[in-house]
């Protein structure tokens, strides 16, 4: 186990919340390993760097010597959408859970360790839970202290349906937290709600409630929405290396150091020191390019960092790209924007038709690659180097 | 089966609510019996009047062929209040209820067909309910309209707490219905919101929607609160004979005619009569004695009713009670106030020391006996016929 000195200021890394922070101090004086809680929704198991920011948290306390409780919330997922309104949540059934738990398992253990993650499912104690200890659950709470929640009190004053459901939704999650006998949760910064949920029936339960810790949520690479598969904003870590890589290599600069504090595991002073170097001179590119290779190795290891890196190489850097490009936004038709309109909106060719003509003579590179596909299209929030013939180049957001 | 011209008439008598007559109609059209419910409290087994407003409706459907659910809600009962607050509402064991369900059917059945009455608990369906099942059926709600609920809206502008599982008791009593698959309803008028939930969830699970007839509280003694035991203003089906009898003529005559309204078998035609006899001329206190005398004899047969009526004879009227008697209104202290400062403050001693004096004379009456107890306390929300001598009378109510 690691000194105190050493765990707290690592663990706080990152954070945005720390609640209490006495009672962590005091937790982590006993020398016992901690029982650290995340949860996590059952129907989503294709990970994206957003995702790691929580679980990179939970390894670097194992990295310390607790102990990972890894929740996989099929209760709630086997139930559904109980309204039947919302027609993008189907009850699971166990099959789907069993094998999106594996599909979860493949890829989390490219971060967490095995040895000290014990992968847990709430229907093993929720499936025993009977309608009158749901009842009991409900009393330990007020209607008014649910309508606190943020969403619950916007919908509420918005004539918006709140279903009665919605509010044992919490409870049924804080409750994972007594029968986890939960020693910390970690939770994104819009979770904070439940994970207090959970101190607070720890408490009923006559538990010492639990620490909480919210991680913030990742912007994706627009630099401007959450890291979400639905928005297209995303690098997902089964990706392939090159497309990792890239993805990487085309976020702002700014963007660049809110994902290096949040995903790289390069101890903060040497990140200071990066930050001092950029603001005496040196290109930013270079911070961006080890970055991105300390991310492609992490999932695909070091042979495919390197071979990326030369990929990236041999594809811009000796296809001379500019070091600053210009920037254009070009507006999406349902959704995407097909290649040759997106030539003509960035300013790259004349019309469409010199776009198409471009494309049909080998003239059009998107991320490095040649174009040979007229109907291509670019997705809403993606973000490409687009070049045309030697000299004309462009980072284009589909906006 | 009575015809329908019969029925329709006989059950909406002195109902407050009958929601939908149309529906009732064409149900009662098929000529099967109807599975009537009413569900009850399975903490006061002591029935007084009040309760049986509610039971006289029940008999007439019986009385008309239709069959009786007498639903006792024994799972909330064994939940009892999870809250920890209510101190007088301690979990009941099985054993409990039990006892108290044979309490009930003693005294239910004084007014209730045995033979078309099935006593039903709740516990039977709802202890088999898991907590996924809870989720769902609180799916079926919004908070919003949950809170549109008379108590619920008043306590949460209020500012006072309400429990959350208290939104899932309106909904365990709603599924009672489908469990039952009632036909109709009965309730106070203070379970309107509930039995509409009845009807709601029954749609819900494909069932055609429950009829649902409130009938009104009745008032206590006092002609002002609703009768209940804990405020002393009742009168118990189980009291002897000549204290039903007593109480009965202590009433107001305004009361008495709510009272026949509610509790007499008598025709509404012959009622009617009785009251344009009242406005002709004759004394009320025969139409009192006669509607005494057919609710004693309801419980506890005709020859105690002529004994009660021969005992009232011989205590008061032989005893010289006037027709029309001052009435008085007394403050109590505590709950209670002594007789020597009631009969002061009546105006029927001048001081309380000439009150002890004529008590020890055994010159002192309550309702017609002899007061030898010189610290008898009448309790708050009673209302007694004192006498004092021969010629000094007073009804007096303790406020």
């Amino acid at each position: 186990m690691a000194q105190l000195e050493a765990q707290l200021p690592a663990l706080k890394r990152g954070a945005d919340e720390l609640l209490v922070e006495a009672e962590l101090v005091e937790r982590l004086k006993t020398g016992a390993p901690l029982r650290v809680k995340a949860g996590f929704d059952p129907t989503a198991p294709d990970l994206h760097l957003g995702h790691t920011v929580l679980l990179n948290k939970l390894r670097q306390f194992q990295t310390l010597g607790h102990h990972v409780l890894f929740l996989i919330g099929d209760f709630t997922g086997m139930i559904g959408d109980p309204t039947g309104k919302n027609a993008t949540r189907p009850p699971l059934t166990r099959e789907d859970i069993a094998r999106n738990a594996t599909t979860y398992s493949d890829q989390v253990f490219k971060i967490l360790e095995r040895d000290r993650t014990e992968v847990v499912f709430n229907s093993t104690w929720m499936d025993k839970m009977s309608a009158a200890d749901m009842i009991k659950l409900a009393a330990t709470h007020t209607v008014a202290r649910m309508l606190e929640r943020d969403d619950f009190s916007k919908r509420y004053r918005g004539n918006q349906p709140i279903a009665i459901h919605e509010f044992l939704y919490p409870l049924v999650q804080g409750y994972d937290s007594v029968a986890l006998r939960a020693d910390v949760e970690l939770g994104g910064t819009d979770q904070k709600f439940n994970l207090l949920m959970g101190r607070e029936l720890q408490k009923h339960f006559g538990q010492k409630p639990q620490v909480i810790l919210t991680m913030p949520l990742l912007e994706g690479l627009d630099g401007v929405n959450k890291m979400s598969k639905s928005l297209g904003n995303y690098i997902g870590i089964d990706e392939p290396p090159h497309e990792i890589f890239g993805k990487l290599m085309s976020i702002s600069d700014d963007l660049m150091w809110r994902y290096i504090e949040l995903l790289s595991f390069e101890p903060l002073p040497t990140i200071r020191g990066w930050r001092q170097e950029v603001l005496e001179g040196r290109n930013p590119r270079d911070i961006k390019v080890g970055f991105a290779q300390e991310i492609v190795e992490r999932f695909h290891g070091r042979a495919a960092a390197q071979a990326a890196l030369a990929d990236f190489e041999a594809r811009f850097k000796a296809g001379g790209i500019p070091d600053d490009i210009p920037e254009k936004a070009v507006a999406s038709v349902d959704g995407s924007v097909g290649i040759a309109q997106l030539l003509k909106e960035a300013g790259l060719t004349a019309s469409t038709s010199e776009a198409l003509r471009m494309i049909d003579q080998g003239g059009v590179k998107v991320d490095g690659a040649k174009v040979s596909d007229r109907s291509l299209k670019v997705a809403l929030g993606e973000q490409v180097v687009v070049q045309v013939g030697k000299r004309k180049f462009a980072r284009v957001s589909v906006t």
